[in-house]
């Protein structure tokens, strides 16, 4: 029973949308419950590490007691709960029936479970954030970083509320998600670092320490710090929820940046406007049923794995509420944190492959801006005649874009014809003039722009 | 890599919260990718038997489709979506090379990936549904339905915002949840049986099917008949998403009915309430160091299932939202909804082990009925004071029971000395004036309701 | 202090977004507080009327106290209840303080204030939405309906993950919406008249009024009737929560189908795609700086209203849980319910008017069904193939279009050189083969589909 | 219409949950839709004003230009939008007719609509968080520094899962809310800080302002530091939405910490426990039918509003997605911030009130203490025995605890008829030994650890 084939999984994050996506597997390391195991064991260990520094035990109990518990598996902690109906006891017991009469009595001494616990999930969230949550994001970030560089002066049409409006380049709208996604790995890198861990004891008042020890705080510093760890300001049986609160969001508004990116992406593939499209293999299909299609499959999932994860907030603000001392109403919702980082880990990771091989499709780009190109000239003109004193140049610009429309005639021309325009025209410089003949001029400083935010990450995420 | 241990899963839903609890494991028949597949293989066949029928292929082709539908297994099915890329196509893919030239063609034929998709979930869920969630809600219900009429009579103080109020017995308050139970059981039964699937094609117009079929709705009707299911009043490639909307807002609704249930288990095991104990094993341990404790746990955890699963119906909500004949933003996070279902079982037969053996301590209901048994007499005084025409009741009573308090004093001798009140007191018949002393007796029709609760749900879900 | 400019509010709703629009004015009679006060006063006379009928007091009590309870108004209440610090009980003297002496008792004899509350809410919900809610609702159903009517032979393509896909028609996709309408209508008629009342006391279990009735549940029922409720089969100081939480679902799910609506008109209003447009006054502003935009706004705030008002069901569902015979913490949030009806009514009324003036643009529906008019065919053209005994039709029909897409050919040549493809295609009818040429006509049932949904719906909904 | 009774409102935050409590009114200032239009105007003033300084006006247009913004009023600016259907082009109106025909141009020159409106509204949440939600958040956190030093001594024993475990001091409890409090003031001040402007035009390129400056950045940053804000490091039309995700995150996880001390406290005043009251003044009343009723009503109250507030976080996170350049479909919902900042207000107003004058029942804390008094011996007694070497001394207390239980007998007398036990007892030192007899000494560093925590954050949030 205990070895399934995968397929036999009810999560999709155990049989499909593996957080390492094709290329290597995180299961085993940091997310799974092996893993969760494995942390708990190690900071016991720590524990009797640090109590024989103190001189309560000797080395060699140290020594035991970390051999032990880097031996234990998974299994045979889940056949001792069976027994005890509580799993760190479990965990405990498995330990001591490894060690010496003598090395047992140091194992788990002075802590509570939640000592053990919060500081394991502290220790396994910042590493894995470490070891992969960010560089992952560091690697999509470069891919996002290539492509703005790269087409920094590809003219696109600005569109908003789905009508063009003014022109930016391709690579300026990449960089908007440089930017963010930079934004979010800060947020990401601080939040992690700040997760805590505790061993204050079962109530946080360091009652039982304080038997052995003149300053318990100082002796829960030691045993911190050797798992890289700082003490929660204050804990009850459990850690202060926000340092957790606070490294979730950062998640889950990131995955939030991801989703605008693969809305933009999705919908700049649309058979209408086509100006970017997701790598297709020779052998890919599209649709079951209609051999001619090439659908935005990629970023469809990445704007679904947000609606499945983004919710989630709820259940970890729910989890800021403990009774008193604490209840264990956070306990079976916690040990589903590590589904959040895995769902952004598939996210990312199938992000990267995509932006990697991202074509973009610079003919129908022309051909989008070339549809309003015409149209685009109304607001530099209405400022500029506003700035040669037209008292009432957004109005009349407005209306001879209505005029424009429904006798399907072109701006320009009936600027030109225009009698009350004439005397404000005749002050425009060359470079303003000239720009009303080629809008695609009108992108601002939107190269510039896409240059400076890629500098100003690379060097502040330490990136080449 | 195929075969894990269960430990290397992510989801606690794959390794400690099984829908099955020990007893028995739902995984491989509703509920896992496999079990996925398997009911996709199952509408495959489903289509080409009706293909036959209508005379489109032969009998033996349905049976040659049938049968290797019967066969196909996950892995291949993943395996050729490595290739295709396509989840459907890929399955389509694998019946067609176990079958003869000749059936190849007519497997799937006009369909679109979801006919197939949509058919299989609403049939799976609908299955899971009726073959595990209802019975054993209902087993719940009886376990419930016994302590309910076991206890009709015990007398338990009401307690509202946490303070005592007027008394009930134990057995109505279990009856309250009886009937919250009895009609989301009924939401389910009604919502599992809308579900809808469809065989409308590609954009939900008939397109192929109407190349051959002058019904094509006609012949939906039969495919979906021979599967069980009804047919979607209108579809787009998907079935109209409000069936599934309203068939997972009917489980996470009976969630919040078991969790709150549960909140109130937890808060009758205070210590200083002790009114009911979870059944605690000889070996079981209740922390980890404080070896006294005997904790709420498995309440605990249905309030924090509540937790993780509740706020998932934001995901269906938004799943609602498909753009124009659809995108697949519903499809990663579609995966996730037989999550929804397996949380709702993990609970339910949690809540129905440790109800068959739940301890009600009478002397502890005694107790706490006793703290405020003299001043449960003022809702009763004030209301028969009223009755005999005093114009101001409600406050005189207040007003003594604030002479009660801050003197130390019994409400019931004030009453007697208070002159005031003396003519009305006069008009008391003997049971009113019996009632005075005898609070306990203040329940209402708490037991006769009780029963009639139990009657009436007992004989609408067809229990003995 | 208590007149104040609308500007002064906080909540949109009250400044911004009315439920009733521009046209008229809900406020005072539904959802406003002065509502909640009027609604009652109601049900506190309704209550003393059946204790005349019982023959508790006269009909002229029942009289007195029905005129007091129409005075009231909420200036008073509020006034009161900064002494009593408790809402109801404020109520109740500012009526008693109207009555005579003898009337006094009678008022809210036997109750609990949420025997009030619950009740008055009931109703209140339960006649906004026969009076306002869902005539508004079909008011936008019979827009939509004619709109389908109109458009039932219009020819669109169709869409999915963005891509171009089968034909519709415009008529057939707004089918679409009149149907998952049509469905919301109903449930929302339906839990609307599931809303109950109660009066069953501080507990639920009748004690007070089982001192004065021999079966106060009768009593119930004929003070409920007497308000045209019906009484929850349990309650304990509050109605069973799931019956509201499944009204709310049915609004929140209903805004969900708009929201969807609003989001595909949207996309379809894109400059690149321009297949209808929102109506636009003449003096109407599409931007502060571009004065040439047109942006479709009203759908914009659809589904910007969904955003805000859908998230609020995880609010309606941890309301479900209440502790014991209750705790208070559904108060605050239970009074902010009414905004929920409110937003959908906002968006109803805005989206009745917007649909009303629609422009659908034929020329660019036309336009873009060419675009891709020589594509579709694959569809068709696959499956035509395999009914002819092509045992590979779909990956035969995709490689095709590989080489339209890469040669710039169109795909209709290419099957007429093909060698291996010409046996089959030998075999196809007339009418098949005319597909092939015109595949505007490969719309399967889309008219005839439209007009049966709206037949169904208009009968069903009483429409004409 | 435009002067309305509050009570003919829809929000209770516009009728009965003020922001400002009884004593002050927010709404003119900040909050309401008359602030925003204010400081819209006041962001036009300034653009003006840096348009003078840099000489494409004079400085009497600014002057002229500052002085009509500052006399616009909400209704003339929606009169006008019922024309322009646009609220920023009516503003603009509004302004331009009050000003000189040489000013008229100035008014929102090179500007954007969302270069005005998020600049105001990131300087509104700003400025009311630093003139009112921090100062009233330090308010509610000095009370509680009070409160946690007054009774930092005062055992309090512990509860986890609800059921009593080891001692702490009220005072201790306290101190955990002054630092989960004092971490959220701090995030709230940062993450307001960081709230953004921006003047880069229509689709954040500088399109406009390029035409007029050679550095527009430069110029987006003298006018932004005219209010005291910076510029977004990218903007679209809009602002990057994380600055506010994180804005309200830390608001919504602020009123979290809050909601768990409403909770506490809620549960200690169940009847059973009733270590704290509310304030009840002499006329305020319990229940409307029991007269002796003291409810915990502003803790219930703070909850309600948490469950109301926290789930819109959800509309935030789904802001954060805006299609290419911007769609309007955060409009309405953007709208809506201001009642969280509202919610929040209400109820730090409301706590502040109550905490004080919170009483703390003495007698009650030890009553309760001494119901567990005996068992509490238990964890210490264990420890001690492990560290003086007992191999198995968490059983072996466990196993004595449940002999006292079952037996009814004092845990400490069968630890001194135990034989096993006797070689390690008559190791235990004189303040072990008096440890066991005396486990209300049995706190750990409460006392001290509440005096750190107090001062950190005195000092931290430069209070006395």
């Amino acid at each position: 029973m205990l070895e399934r084939n995968i397929f036999e999984n009810i999560s999709p994050l155990d049989h499909r949308y593996s957080p390492g996506g094709e290329d290597f597997d995180l299961y085993p390391e940091f997310l799974s419950e092996k893993a969760r195991i494995k942390y708990l064991a190690k900071v016991e260990a720590a524990l009797v590490r640090v109590l024989s520094r103190r001189g309560l035990c000797t080395e060699e109990v140290a020594d035991e007691v970390e051999k032990a518990a880097g031996e234990i598996i998974a299994e045979e902690v889940y056949e001792k709960e069976k027994v005890t109906k509580h799993d760190i006891r479990a965990l405990v017991n498995c330990i001591q029936e490894r060690v010496s009469r003598e090395a047992r009595p140091f194992v788990h001494f002075t802590a509570t479970s939640y000592d053990i616990v919060d500081t394991a999930n502290s220790l396994r969230y910042k590493e894995v954030t470490r070891e992969f949550v960010v560089p992952c994001l560091l690697k999509l970030e470069q891919e996002l970083m290539e492509l703005a560089l790269r087409e920094k002066d590809t003219v696109q049409i600005g569109r908003t509320h789905g009508q063009h409006a003014d022109p930016v380049t391709f690579g300026f709208m990449v960089a908007g998600y440089v930017s963010r996604m930079g934004n979010r790995i800060e947020s990401i890198e601080k939040t992690s670092g700040q997760l805590k861990g505790k061993l204050s004891g079962a109530v946080g008042a360091y009652n039982a320490s304080s038997l052995f020890f003149a300053d318990p705080e100082e002796f829960e510093r030691e045993f911190l710090t050797e798992l890289g760890l700082e003490a929660a300001a204050h804990s009850t049986q459990i850690v202060e929820p926000e340092y957790l609160t606070d490294y979730i969001h950062s998640l889950v508004s990131c995955l939030g940046v991801l989703a605008n990116f693969s809305d933009d992406m999705r919908h700049l593939q649309r058979t209408e406007i086509d100006e970017v499209s997701e790598y297709f293999t020779a052998d890919q299909v599209g649709s079951s049923t209609m051999p001619h299609k090439r659908n935005p499959i990629n970023y469809e999932n990445v704007k679904s794995m947000w609606k499945e994860f983004m919710p989630r907030m709820i259940t970890v603000y729910q989890d800021q509420i403990s009774e008193h001392q604490r209840d264990l109403t956070n306990s079976a919702s916690g040990r589903f944190v590590p589904e959040i980082i895995a769902g952004l880990l598939s996210v990312v990771n199938r992000l990267s492959k995509v932006c990697s091989r991202i074509r973009v499709n610079h003919a129908n780009l022309e051909k989008n801006f070339n549809q309003s190109k015409e149209m685009i000239v109304a607001e530099p003109l209405y400022i500029l005649l506003a700035s040669y004193g037209h008292p009432d140049a957004h109005e009349k610009v407005r209306q001879l874009t209505l005029i424009a429309e429904k006798e399907g005639r072109v701006l320009r021309e009936l600027i030109n014809e225009d009698q009350e325009l004439k005397p404000y025209l005749e002050q425009f410089n060359e470079k303003q003039r000239e720009l009303l003949h080629n809008p695609e001029e009108y992108t601002g400083i939107a190269a510039r722009k896409t240059e400076d935010i890629v500098s100003y990450w690379k060097k502040k995420l330490n990136l080449n």
